[in-house]
């Protein structure tokens, strides 16, 4: 499990603080959990690449990157893992550029506007969606 | 809680199913829930009007509605309750015209793509919603 | 006269109200209104259709299908009554979706942005325009 | 067979004669023809749904909701039966806003422009989908 | 009765097939008509041109030059003989360019998306336009 | 009170008309009107950076620099005057160009249409607005 | 004979040259012309609506307000006197913005890219236009 | 001197009109000219590239062809001679797709509106032109 | 091997010319090849046709009708023969309107910019895949 | 140096006080400079047109005409003296329609955003500019 | 003071020249800053995140990013430190696509076209503005 | 000889394998490369500075960042080494924003769709170009 990315701006505690929200909750859903955050497009792109093998979903808030970033949604198509999308803020009541998602068609779906809240039920989609598979 | 509208065609039997789990889901969160299903927009934006001070938030699955009803935003933005705007399809894969909602700018937030676990996820963001501003 | 359609959330007494200060006005006028209201599409287009043979003129605040329904645009220029169309609001300091109106081209005006008074006023120059053309 | 839905501002009269004259094609063809009208989008909507199971093809003139109503497409691509689409005029020297169909690309085929004529090719067209698949 | 213009290679016996369907169905109408197919706009023009007091009536696929050839257009509305306009296949299913005609404008109706079935529709459409004005 | 811009080539007469009317009309509403009238951009925005401080607000027929001045609405929003906009023709069933107005989102309201009559509304609304805030 | 507007940079020898070449022009045609230059738009407005009674028609480079001006087209069409436009450069090999006309749909017609030909040329079609009328 | 393709649906009658008043002015202005009409726009693109060489100039009317061909328009760039656009009717009178012009960006000048006497005025503009330049 | 289109006008030495490159290429390659030229969309698309059954794959340089015509896309997606799409420019340095080619989506692959290249390159494409495919 | 054009709205103060500021600035760089202030698009053109052989350069606020005067951009392009074009406020942080300037295509560079400052940095860039060329 | 990203290809001579002259000019301020280069999008967003706490103001060129990076725009908001945005070349001369920043909203202000002088001026505003604030 | 960037995802195999068949074309054709690959955007960016001087052309698949990368299409313009733009599947077959190349413009020219041997067509146009400018 790996690529939520979250901007660093919000300091370290809050985003080891969502690190430590997403482990109880996996711990909750007997999931095991890796995390990595990076503001480089072409480390998101290589960490997705060398998911394949090893993860066997992904759960990701590209951030900006959701808007610009085809790099992304090939890496994403290539390694064909499941994927979930999400964002902190509701990002269809902000600017109409934040309104397209390159993410979102590669995806299983998307939660949008919840907090931190998006990151807990998108990893109970996530395996949720890999435990039905099974 | 109300508004949720799940195309018939799936039959009585998926609409009465989705019900209750979304009952089982809403007792596990000792919440309780009113469900109606409508095809008629009128309907739909009666009910929204009547929820007010009688619920406290909406869960909405607006299927085509969502797409070309302003007068169901109308309403959502006129009760001024919390909404959460759920899909069972990924919205975001499918035709051009589906991409855009006329709902998520007056939702708290969108859950597309996990089937009916979009409505459990919903329901939960939405209760948590609810008592963390309480 | 009919088709007067408003926002039932702004609570019975406001639309009552409106209807007050419609038939003050009316009378001042020396002419005779009836009012409606509904959510419906379908009922404001049987509506419409209804007042033909019955009704002079058409007073209209579409609200919300104003800007997405082209079958209440057919329907007055079905029954081809004269047709004020009036707004609460200044719908051009609104959504860009707001500023498109499938019934002015049909209409003989546009009353937008003065409350209460586009009512008052529409009824005016609706009234005015049915005596000028006798 | 349903759904043909005509502007009832023609009078009864022009509808129940449209109606007489498919009747007397459908005994043509040796097939039974039930027929609806409605301004109500969501009437329309159950009207569809229900006819899953009770008729083997759909017959439509949408009229305004033909450009509007992405529940009216649903409604047909839920059902899954033959659709022929008719329109009285030819929408395309009509307004821009005509041009575009919702329903066109879930219909077999649409006929526009030849008035009357339009239900009655549109009748033969069905029968004849209906004859070749069997 | 000129005009239908259709892709040779679906094979002469096809175009022949077309031909013979479309005499039955003439003869039936009590109608007769002369076929001509050709793949340069140029010939098509010409073949427009040369109609004028000698047929009735047109009966037009103009294939892919419905999409972009605004000669044919010009030529259909310099002749000014009835026109009906079909298509074979359904052409609001298919790609984006392919949705909009420089013909119907100028044409009585279009069908589009029943096979041959169009021309034989098309040719009754064309004569009961012609017997109507008469 | 000042503004209203009307196309001189409707003859002078025309003109001084529509100021007798609207002086009428002040007089009933027991105001003072002053007008002005060119063609000249330049013109009316001075004049209606000099009403500040002179008068309380502005009825404004923009003709068609409504669709071209951005230096006309920065004007208005300047000088922050109460400014209800009138139209002589019913603008929305002219031009495309004709649709946009510039001045709209700094008006209280647009009244479009009534020809004479949406300066003498204009002119009520733009009193009863100003009697409303004091 | 009225409103050629030519960019006063140009120098005040060219533009009277241009007149002179005019006047040699109209001579030969045996009409009589008077010219006027402004950079103001209202001015240019001005002189349209002062034209009328007083000339017969209208040669017209409007310069850059070719593209901006709504009033210069209104002031064109109110006055309803033949109008032709003319333009030294070939507005089609110019900037996007440049290909835009306001006035051409009220003009008799529009000759572009001779340099003073174009005014010449124009002046001939404007008094041939003008003797075939009468 | 070739090119200028007119609908020979105006007769032959006119077309030779044209002619005859062509080679009047052509007369008049001591030139000599060659005249052709196709409706095909391969023989006019093959026309083109076979003046190169034996004419100075082209006066061209490419009606329809105007607004789709850049097979026209790369042949006139191709044999690089002076080239003259003109058109019977004033083309931004009509239909938005007439607004656009291929030939315009590759000809010294357009001339639109001014019926037969386009074709005179634009056979001066073109002599002129070459005139000068030598 | 056909329908290679180059504009004549580049003399029929140069022509010639890149035949006589091409042959060279063909007979290293050991394979053989037919060359055909024409300015005549519908010479194109009837030698598209023909063919079917002749030949194995088509080189083709469609010119200007790369950007305007469906009708060849229409023929190569009909014969479905393997196609290699050439240009001699870079069609993506040059205006707007050439950036789109309606025959890239029913080709095998595009080769752009590379003058007589761009051929050589295109012929050796096709065959290695055409013998890959085998 | 001439052209700076500032809402009079703002008080004559601080328009007196801009051109105080600009003056100290001026004769700090040892350059001497001439205002104007107008709300006329003719006599801001007029001014340009005069400044050729008199000044040496132009710093320009268009203020509201930046967005819609293609006059004004040609008079600068027209006298080809080098200009700099500076607004009080951040026009990408406002409405849509002010993030077009006509003007910058034809200035030397765009200052934005800074207040009265834009101005003293506009007037420093101008005379450097004018001295780095001479 | 950072993250003025220029081109390396422009020499590491010309880079470290304009630091030397960013330097000079920030001695005269009596200001301090702090330089660097990256050609890394996810380099120069860890930098301005850096910023925060350490520094009072940024200064950006941010080249081709200016245009795509949203993930900048995202870090400069976020920080909250006043940026000013500045170009070498006049960014509204160039491509359409460089007329957009995604910057420019989240800056102060924006200073394009005056090479190494758009760096100087830029550093005077940013320092003014500090100064002013405090 | 540079920057051919290869989804890391089809395997280091097959990337080797890319890179041993053109190192065998590049012995064919007496020339050498240097392969590199890279998902980061600033590492590419950092590569093609680092060619000038060291390298006479560059082979380029820049993958997803074709499309969205002014960074790329920069640096390229500022090394302004001869440059030969490949894809391996055809662009114009994929989603619509795989349309539009920003490196297409700065290269010699573009080959798409042909696998691998788009590679080997890439270097043996960048090798022609370069022997045929030397």
């Amino acid at each position: 499990m790996l690529g939520h990315r979250e901007p660093g701006i919000y300091g370290s505690l809050s985003l080891s603080e969502i690190n430590r929200l997403l482990e109880e909750e996996a711990s909750k859903l007997q999931a095991s959990i890796i995390s990595m955050q990076s503001n480089h497009e072409g480390v998101l792109v290589d960490t997705i690449h060398e998911a394949l093998g090893k993860h066997q979903g992904i759960l990701i808030n590209a951030g900006a990157y959701t808007h610009t970033s085809v790099a992304l949604r090939d890496a994403i198509a290539a390694v064909n893992l499941p994927t979930v999308e999400v964002h902190l803020s509701n990002i269809y009541r902000r600017e109409e550029f934040r309104h397209h998602s390159y993410i979102s068609p590669v995806a299983i779906g998307q939660i949008s506007g919840f907090g931190v809240q998006s990151y807990l039920l998108g990893l109970q989609a996530l395996v949720h969606h890999l435990r039905e598979k099974s």
